[in-house]
């Protein structure tokens, strides 16, 4: 494989016109998507009139004659399509960390009307930080239990009577590995177990089914593979037959059946529309629904599908020719090879300098990130996303080229690489 | 008073240059800055740049570069100045319900840890409903108990031994009329009660002193009087003797104390930052940090003080005008004549047609808002905001004068100004 037969595998690539769709700086290579999804052309121009028409000449009128009350329905169906949800099931709102708080209260309080002995809730010790979080808060407040175990510890863990909840994120951020959802769902249904997705690495990434796994609650977010913009509004999936069972807790007026009547007591509005809370910011709202039809414009040529073949093929290039050109320099693959088990992202390790090297990449336009290991069992990690509508062939090549530079000068080691930043 | 004389007034206003900058459409008189405040003129630039630069150009090197990871505080601490808070108390971030769940599950715990025996909360119950809904949530879950009085019977309910927490909105959406946090404050400390102050119709709209007052927590709004936008971000404060004193419940990374360190247990971060939760929409709270400068603005010309000096002569002039020049049509002033009790809105009810003389009057340019009553105690409201940084004492003339119109006309009984809209 090299720089020409790169060439040719773009220029045979049916989604290759959807890169139009979006800016992407001269020079920059950008692998970064599953931290913030690319700026779509149209979202400017978009942003631009919620700001001067909508607001600046139609000020509150908008609530009404611009869907603005709305939106947070109108664009959660817009994802459902990405995610196997029915329309009226999905909400785009609020924070991942947010909805992931009424998901899972939601799911404590079913729990235990139906199995009162249960009280524990498992997760993966790397699953994403903010969800560990949440679930711990919640714990603590209800004096539950939140173990953490090893991904191949899972289906031991179900074998817990004790167990109630099962909480994961579809494609882990650190590793990049992905669940096979159905059939870890129906593992945890025969255990008596709800399960709790989090999809923030999935939605507009890998195909995923939420009905056809039978999934319990879902969340996701807006910024990353949606391309939403810097902190989207983020989504929230209820299966149907949860929906109206309980009250989530952040019961705001937004999720009120009747919010304009003003009413002093609360009553929630039937199904997906009580995972509503409050007033939601509508131009970040508008940017997300630019981002995601971004993703939605590969429906007519093969939608997610299609999509996910051209991400694995992306994938696999990298890791080859990582493997092949800058064999002997210390990196470690750590995203599954096997197709079924790897997201939209190549996860690499070194023992040393893996942030510099980052670092010394995003300086020649090559944009990744480094995720901190715990200097135990889970390594430093650099991360690089594979977007699959606006990257292509010719820049994994490139990007390999700088990664093997970087190691081969020992670039990496300047002292300007080695400079921590506060947000990684 | 006339026309004239309105003029004369407008002339002689030192803050009449800053409605420069606002964007207000010809012919529009814009009374609902209390629903959601008007475009800033700067807004549309800064909003492009954070789209087309920061995220379009930058990526996410902007998380460090544009200060995104920093800006809930930034703006925080823009906001703090108009609230008598201290900086580094007050967070820009989530919707004023979330924010609410968060300091009234803190004021619960602080409170359940002190006084056990204390498990009431009391609010008025013409406060805004979200306030209510997300008490009423909280009581369910918690085994408490929420008590609506009346705004005469709070003296009384502050006798009550088993009351734990006082949750007020300083100026109440429906009626205008604002308690006296100092007083009102003082009075619930003397009897071991905690005060949650919902600024939602005061931030921006009249002075306030959260440390003057000695409060114990507050929320608010950013697009109502700060003029952030549809949807802005809302605001945090917190007394810093109660910050560390207890996780709240929406423990998300963003309030953890080492948020990049990436570690799978939860340590909140000292002080206000811990109330934040998740990432934030930073398209929409860069539009709030301009709509927050147009209200610093003020500053050098007298700053809150002189805002509210011209929000009570526009309200005075107001009542004066439509008592005189709307006289025998059945209007009642429902907003409070003594001037320490009114917030920044006047509003009116009629036993009928009150949603329609609104809609006319929408017809005709001046935009106010309607209210619905409960048919009993509390009737249909037609709620008009004055936002002195745009608004002049000639535009309080015009609104009269087309009420006075629409009124004598008979032009509300027409067909068009009685069908409801989804938002009211």
């Amino acid at each position: 494989m090299n720089l020409q037969d790169c060439r040719a595998l773009d220029a045979q690539d049916p989604l290759r016109a959807l890169r139009d769709l979006f800016e992407i700086a001269d020079g920059t290579i950008y692998l970064d998507g599953n931290s913030l999804g690319a700026l779509p052309r149209a979202t400017a121009a978009r942003v631009a009139e919620v700001v001067t028409q909508e607001w600046g000449r139609d000020l509150i009128r908008s609530w009404n004659s611009a869907g603005w009350f709305e939106k947070p329905r109108t664009v959660g169906d817009q994802i459902a399509r990405l995610i196997g949800a029915a329309p009226g099931t999905t909400i785009a709102t609020d924070s991942t960390s947010i909805n992931l708080f009424k998901v899972l209260s939601a799911a404590l309080r079913i729990s235990a009307q139906r199995s009162p002995g249960r009280w524990r809730i498992v997760s993966e010790r790397s699953n994403f930080p903010t969800d560990l979080y949440i679930a711990e808060a919640l714990c603590k407040d209800k004096g539950w239990e939140l173990v953490l175990v090893e991904p191949h510890e899972i289906a031991e863990a179900l074998k817990d009577e004790k167990l109630a909840i099962l909480m994961l994120t579809h494609v882990n951020y650190r590793t990049g590995a992905m669940h096979d959802m159905a059939a870890v769902t129906q593992a945890a249904h025969d255990a008596g177990v709800l399960v709790v997705w989090d999809l923030a690495h999935s939605a507009g990434a890998v195909p995923v089914d939420l009905t056809g796994a039978d999934a319990d609650f879902a969340v996701g977010c807006g910024y990353k593979y949606l391309n939403g913009g810097p902190g989207a509004p983020a989504f929230v999936w209820v299966n149907p037959r949860h929906a109206d069972q309980c009250w989530q807790p952040l019961a705001g007026w937004w999720g009120h059946d009747k919010p304009f009547a003003f009413t002093p007591d609360y009553q929630p509005a039937p199904g997906i529309v009580r995972y509503q809370c409050g007033t939601q910011p509508m131009i970040s709202l508008a940017a997300l629904e630019c981002g995601v039809a971004t993703v939605l414009a590969a429906e007519p040529h093969g939608g997610m599908a299609a999509l996910r073949r051209k991400s694995l093929a992306l994938t696999d290039l990298f890791i080859a020719l990582v493997e092949e050109r800058c064999a002997g320099h210390g990196l470690q693959l750590v995203t599954p090879r096997e197709h079924g088990q790897r997201g939209s992202q190549v996860c690499l390790s070194r023992s040393e300098g893996a942030y510099a090297i980052v670092q010394a990449l995003i300086a020649r336009g090559v944009i990744g990130d480094y995720r901190a290991g715990d200097g135990a069992g889970h390594p430093d990690i650099l991360r690089f996303g594979f977007t699959p509508l606006y990257l292509g062939f010719e820049d994994v090549w490139h990007a390999v080229e700088h990664l093997r530079q970087v190691l081969e000068s020992g670039e990496w080691r300047r002292p300007e690489f080695n400079r921590q930043h506060a947000v990684t």
